[in-house]
């Protein structure tokens, strides 16, 4: 299996006929999904997602692709395709139509509705939009689309079948195979074994799972333990959930229903996520089982469900806040029951276990995917990614979605099924690779890094914005502040002090304040009147003192003001 | 079960004849284990650790039990009893000989063995040491003490049975009930049956995996899981695990043997304590199998095993380097094999992913506790709790060791088998139990915070500091510098503006400046001198410009200067 390392370079022309696939992210994290295929001069891109930062990505709001590799070809941009409604996905699409405003956009129905009401949010202008369902071929410039139906922890998901001169491309996007979906919609192995018929030049496939051995569970399977858990509850029930989870939801909703309990949504994109869902048919509300939160909280405990956001431990949500007891409406008691319905993404576990350990000192009882049957992935695990790979017997894979963990599990299931290991190709985002005489392989590398929002700003904090932060939010500051008069190259005010998170009374610094000052009045005697020379100098004897007392590496800002 | 919520107060004198109890660390938190037990004006203590920080405690080096409750009564401590030897109950030791040093030690011998090299480090006086072993009985002024053997992920565990004139207790320590363990040496449950017989009025249990149902998996199950990678690697191995886990060592050392191997180790803490252990007679090192890493470097890869630290991802560990080919002399190679032979530690996870990623990167192979049998637990599940609760039929219980969630999991395991709820006591750090006549109760709170180390200093930093830095990580600062002629009463200098971790090029500001001037201006002008005046109208200008034209909110840091 081929994974080239970082001494790529940038790749020559692409050969006449060929096809170029650039991955701008996806492929070495698990989000900012976002695939760029080239093809005859003109582009089509998949997915446009965004990356949700961890604890190495200080104050950062979201991370977006890098869209440098296209930013001088963005009119060559035949089509966005939006494969699904997840942030991952679609997240990123708003910043890139900043770029172009019109780039035509092309996913089902429930995802187009998602992507436009973050258009909305956006102020952005809703643009040319091309609704397709399965079954549907359409062509953008050189590339004839068709799009299969796919199951995944969201609604109405689509795989994409590329076709161009160069061959056949199909990508799965995220999805799983669900044998007795909710929806009765499953992904659609009679396409894929169609196309595998005609011949898959590139089967590009979800890794997210593939280090997980067997098979997904059906989401239908959680239904009895939620059965269970509603007819144990004499109390109130709280269930967090993912807000674009339509099925998990429309479970709960059943599950109320049966029980009869009453429902409210807590959290912004829950209620506008599930209000789509609704009126675009996919979720089902039983007729009376849903009210507004604050006509929830008068009814009788044991009568209310909660659905809320909050099951990833966000500190602001209500659920966290719920755990606190600092919620407007919703006091926690003894007996209720909270049900985390939801995965735990990685980095987010002590988050999480603060939230659990919250609720349980309220004597909640805490039913979550550790304890219970609550929660089932929306991504295929390694048993499905055998069958689909017996079923389309591609030429080449090119696993995406995932750390490098999973793409590398992934290659191994390609090759486990017969797919040569020159044939399997291993690339991180950045990487480029090219279909050509029905050869995929690696041909160099763009620069593909992570692009930081931060507030309003977007790619303005770099990574060396981001170690300074490292660094104040390990250590803190140390300012030192010193007066100079520009006439007389004499120090007439400072030092003044200043820490922050360094957790000393300024009064402690007092001691080395006469040695700043002679460190100054030597250098001023010799008539070093450079700035930079002079608070290196403060930096020196501030910085030694420092260490020798505190075995600590704040930041040391010095600043010398002429006056 | 009893919980008593925060509105607890300072508990009154402790009645005659009564035992009372003042957890200081481990009751809400996995770590800083640490318990006062006071009799009749004397008090003993059982353990002393510290805890690891997690992510919302930036740039803390470590957390100490609060030893306030005790501080003025130091003179009282008969002795310190150390269950075993890991960092969570020995590790804040020295912290707590520094405040006085003649406290006499209680413990096996290597954990005796183990906080000695801890004191030497830290340059502490070897003080009075009392090595016990299983069976033995001691006294402490009132504190009649009596050992009892427990396994546990580190050899030479003790739980302790504390006999005072208000009853017997019985503490485990950490333990679980391997029942094939390496060294033969079982919990001791005919102990626990004989102290059960003369009545144990007061269990106090470990509850670390009181969540987790059934029975944790015999240390000796690893050696055929380790044997078959043995097997298949014709590569470099290398085996990462805590630097205490003496038996996950030997089952290495074993596997080397039979495979042909030599072992070199990797890791300060790990070379320490295994010199310790094996002259203890704790590891069994079969004679040529140890060698030293460089000249284990020259072999031929498939000779090779490296037993190292870094288990849980610490950027600095031989195996983070290793995983960036950032090591000197260990270069990762595609077909080399890794092993995680150790727990994930929850907040650890995207550090330990890393280094999965980054060693997946060069093409090795990566087993871990997620794919293989390479780690069981040192705690006793769920199964084993129970068989404890039903051979000493405790008249009361208190679960100790681990975060809310976990207590109170294992109260309903102590309930189940017929422990009256209001017998079952679920306390937090602080909360004051007292035995009185055979009941136990909570009968107050002192305070009990976390004591940070960072660097030379020890409880300096407060939460008010982790809340600066944790704004100076997120946002970054802004810090602007006026120097005021303090004669005339006109700004004469600056305003200098400074930004770190903020993004933008210092020239950014300048728009703004004549801003500051003119509110500086106008209270000057209306003859306002007060400094901190000056300084607030300087930050609700910066403040209000940069929520506008940024959306973000960094420290401001006004310093208005007089020269």
């Amino acid at each position: 299996m081929s994974h080239p390392h970082p001494e790529l370079t940038t790749p020559g022309p692409l050969p006449q006929g060929a096809l170029r696939i650039i991955p701008l992210g996806g492929l070495g994290e698990v989000g900012r999904n976002m695939t760029v295929f080239e093809y005859d001069g003109r582009l089509l891109i998949v997915d446009c997602g965004v990356l949700f930062p961890e604890e190495n990505h200080p104050g950062v709001d979201l991370i977006l692709p890098d869209f440098d590799a296209i930013r001088g070809r963005l009119d060559a941009v035949e089509a966005l395709v939006l494969t699904h409604g997840h942030e991952d996905h679609i997240g990123a699409t708003p910043y890139l139509l900043r770029e172009r405003e019109d780039i035509p956009l092309v996913g089902s129905e429930l995802t187009l509705a998602l992507l436009s009401s973050k258009l909305r949010e956006h102020r952005l202008k809703e643009t040319a939009q091309h609704v397709v369902r399965e079954g549907d071929r359409i062509a953008f410039g050189p590339f004839d689309l068709e799009f299969v139906a796919v199951n995944h922890s969201i609604p109405d998901a689509l795989a994409v079948a590329i076709r161009t001169g160069a061959g056949l491309v199909l990508h799965t996007g995220d999805f799983k195979m669900d044998q007795l979906p909710m929806d009765g919609r499953i992904t659609d192995l009679r396409a894929f074994a169609r196309l595998g018929e005609e011949g898959v030049d590139l089967f590009m496939t979800d890794s997210t799972n593939a280090e997980v051995p067997g098979f997904t569970t059906a989401e239908k399977n959680i239904a009895p333990v939620l059965d269970r858990v509603f007819h144990q509850s004499n109390q109130r029930l709280i269930v967090a959930c993912f807000a674009s989870h339509v099925h998990r939801v429309q479970q709960v909703l059943d599950a109320a229903v049966s029980h009869g309990r009453k429902v409210a949504y807590v959290g912004r994109s829950m209620v506008r996520n599930m209000a789509i869902a609704k009126e675009l048919g996919y979720l089902h509300v039983p007729a009376g089982v849903l009210v507004d939160a604050k006509e929830l909280a008068e009814l009788p405990p044991e009568q209310q469900v909660l659905i809320s956001t909050g099951s990833q431990g966000e500190p602001l949500s209500a659920l966290s806040r719920i755990a606190q007891r600092n919620h407007n409406f919703v006091h926690i008691e003894e007996g209720d029951t909270v049900v985390l319905a939801s995965s735990l993404i990685p980095g987010n576990e002590n988050a999480v276990y603060r939230v659990i350990n919250g609720l349980s000192r309220w004597g909640a009882t805490v039913v979550h995917k550790g304890n219970a049957l609550v929660h089932v992935s929306g991504h295929a695990s390694a048993g499905e990614l055998l069958y689909c790979y017996n079923i389309v017997r591609p030429r080449n894979v090119l696993p995406v979605h995932g750390e490098i963990r999973h793409m590398r599990a992934n290659a191994e299931l390609a090759r486990e099924t017969g797919v040569p290991a020159e044939h399997v190709v291993i690339a991180e985002d950045g990487f480029v690779v090219d279909l050509v005489d029905g050869k995929a392989q690696v041909a160099g590398k763009v620069p593909c890094g992570y692009v930081f929002v931060d507030g309003s700003s977007v790619g303005d904090i770099t990574e060396s914005d981001l170690k300074d932060r490292r660094i104040l939010g390990e250590e803190g500051f140390i300012s030192v502040i010193v007066v100079v008069d520009s006439q007389t190259g004499k120090v007439v005010g400072g030092p003044e002090i200043h820490a922050r998170g360094f957790a000393e009374d300024d009064s402690v610094f007092d001691e080395i304040k006469p040695d700043i000052i002679a460190a100054l009045d030597r250098l001023l005697g010799e008539r070093v009147d450079d700035n930079h020379q002079l608070q290196q100098a403060v930096r020196r004897v501030i910085g030694r003192w420092v260490s020798n007392t505190h075995r600590r590496r704040p930041m040391i800002i010095p600043v010398v003001i002429e006056a």
